[in-house]
């Protein structure tokens, strides 16, 4: 019989761990020769759809530091899509084009790397392969820099951001501690409904720095009044004061802080901005003081440089799994992290029914946040320091990061 | 005679290079033995007329480290202040404070690292010691990342932030690839009424990033019509176009396309923001394509981890030139770099009247704008490439890049 290939693709938002995923699955097909060819799906789902396919073995072979380029690629080298598939009960359409496609290229195996949504996707071709009895695996790979995926101890491309914005954070402490002035510098982090990556932030916290001095998260209801409070407070101490917030923060009604203009994507999620202006606002109308806002924006899932090591080691390992799981026959699942121990930090790699996370969210869990709701406590810090640690080496020419070309997404 | 000492002080918006001159001046003096104590005056000239003075020799007998990690340490170690001041003519008040702590202090030289408004600083205490008659040597040392300072070539920090800048725009080359649907990325880049920091972002092309796929500067009038030709071409070729400009961007009557809400600072320039904010708006309403602003903010000047090696080197090299030209009897001058040739890429230092330079903006030369005025030409690359060339070694500890703490700042 002639030996399968797999086919891998990446979805949703980018970070800079998820090629990483991609050089682990790529990596242990060549080494283990599980399946013949590795394809990649440009686009995600919409590329098996539209037959954008690459060859990603040919790509290895032709050049040999592709894989090591590769690991340290930000975005995604696929391509990303937001494609929702409808219940194939309703409308098995794009599941017959999909395993169509699967057959053409016979393929063995399907990876696909992303978060809640892209779990979503990897659940429901699991579900339609189960009725029409396809021997392809369906195999999910962890991807989300809000690190808000169920059962995983944390997700790969969550401990690169957060070291971003941690770093970020002690240069932004530097920054405006300069003035011997009051001021408050309100700094907006990603994060829709989980405050992981805001939390982040008081990883910058050392002998000297304090700032973040406030962290407000969306796990807890955000009250004005508090909020004021907390800033006086802070003032009359730090002068100074650098408040760490979560885009997704929203008040004892559940309504989003920065609501107003909020619109839907194609998941139904909000998408967010402006709770810093808003924040901002609401001290220049009250307290009369210096307020500047800093969101940190795309760059807290882009900036390769300043990655953690851990994570883009974590992030292939899980790539790794991936194709070791789909090769021992198991489908419809996703790698999770499990966490042996915090010091030394230690992790194995484990392999759930993607039922279990598709849908569902992790947040911060509330004994990790402090009682006033405007810090986290020590379990989160010990949490989260060792997934920011090392440095991959960064390669430089003509004095800026070198990363892959990707020649096909970019027109 | 007993040896006299030195002082020196920081002024105006924080670089990651200005702390390399002040190490050069603490070094060179410690070397050259020309002055007995380096002083430092804490929040620039404030920390003269408050009597806020530390002891920077006795930091850097303390520990041998200090004045090498002083040069990597971002923002500005003793403090700023945006104070102006009198015209001595009018007010004398300040400046006899300020010379009768020189002589407390039994102070030769007066060190002041900082931009325009510094330079305004140094020339008016100048022309008051001339006046007096004292023999306190005035010096400026040119630090901006706005790069706006006449004669020198450039100023220290703006290589620096260029670099920044030129790396954020290659990762956000790769952020806003993914998804094939038309997008426009807006990225606000720092610059009030000169474009250089902006025109840097076109150091990230290269072979594969188009990024930034078109640029604006306050050096050439903005016509929003034109803009929407030039963003729908784009779009046409590209599909997810990238659009750097220059948060000091006006129309053709010399209004800033961010007016509305401007307020004035202590020197009387506008303070802005806001540019990329109204193009998204323009764009929204006219195209109606998804469009998303990314504000570089503060982040371009503080950023250490992603210094230019030969940016910090100049900024040593300026605090030393400093040093010699006060001892041979030098006053009233500001450090410049002259640039003797491109490839290679060599500098000399100079000390010109500070009166050909307080006062006045280096805007970038028309003919290194495009006709169109939407990109800069090849003169500009040559001009910048080298400027960002180089990378400092960054300490990490814990995950994190390890600055020199500035507890006196801090509270």
């Amino acid at each position: 019989m002639r030996q399968k290939n797999c086919i891998a693709g990446q979805s949703g938002g980018p970070s800079v761990a998820i090629n990483s995923s991609l050089a682990g699955v790529l990596q242990t097909v060549i080494e283990s020769r599980g399946y013949g060819k590795v394809y990649g799906a440009v686009n995600g789902i919409r590329g098996v759809l539209d037959n954008n396919i690459m060859d990603l073995t040919e790509k290895a072979a032709a050049d040999r530091g592709f894989v090591e380029h590769l690991k340290k690629t930000p975005s995604m080298y696929l391509g990303s899509c937001r494609h929702m598939l409808p219940d194939y009960r309703e409308d098995s359409t794009p599941y017959k084009q999909i395993f169509e496609r699967f057959e053409q290229y016979d393929i063995g195996a399907f990876f696909y790397i992303g978060g809640n949504d892209s779990m979503d996707t990897v659940m429901k071709l699991n579900k339609y392969a189960e009725s029409i009895g396809s021997e392809v695996r369906i195999i999910g790979i962890p991807k989300t820099i809000d690190n808000d995926l169920c059962i995983t101890d944390h997700a790969p491309g969550y401990g690169s951001a957060a070291k971003y914005v941690a770093a970020a954070m002690i240069e932004i402490g530097h920054d405006t501690s300069i003035y011997p002035i009051n001021s408050v510098t309100v700094v907006e982090i990603m994060g829709r409904d989980a405050g992981w990556l805001a939390a982040s932030s008081v990883l910058a916290r050392n002998e000297y720095n304090k700032a973040p001095h406030l962290v407000y998260l969306p796990e807890t209801p955000f009250s004005t009044e508090k909020f004021l409070e907390d800033v006086r407070e802070q003032i009359s101490i730090h002068h100074n004061v650098v408040v760490a917030v979560s885009e997704g923060i929203r008040d004892e009604k559940g309504q989003y802080i920065s609501a107003g203009e909020s619109v839907e994507d194609s998941f139904g999620h909000s998408k967010l901005s402006g709770a810093g202006k808003v924040l901002e606002h609401i001290l220049s109308e009250n307290l009369g003081i210096k307020v500047r806002t800093v969101e940190i924006s795309i760059l807290q899932r882009c900036a390769a440089h300043m990655s953690s090591l851990t994570d883009i080691a974590e992030a292939f390992r899980a790539g790794r799994h991936a194709v070791e799981s789909a090769i021992k026959g198991e489908t419809g699942r996703m790698v999770t992290i499990e966490r042996i121990s915090d010091s030394p930090y230690t992790t194995g790699m484990n392999c759930v029914p993607v039922e279990q996370i598709a849908g569902l969210e992790k947040k911060v869990p509330r004994v990790w946040i402090n009682e006033s709701g405007n810090d986290v406590t020590r379990e989160f810090i010990d949490y989260a320091f060792p997934l920011i640690q090392g440095e991959p080496i960064v390669d430089y020419k003509n004095g800026l990061p070198v990363y892959l070309p990707i020649e096909h997404l970019i027109k």
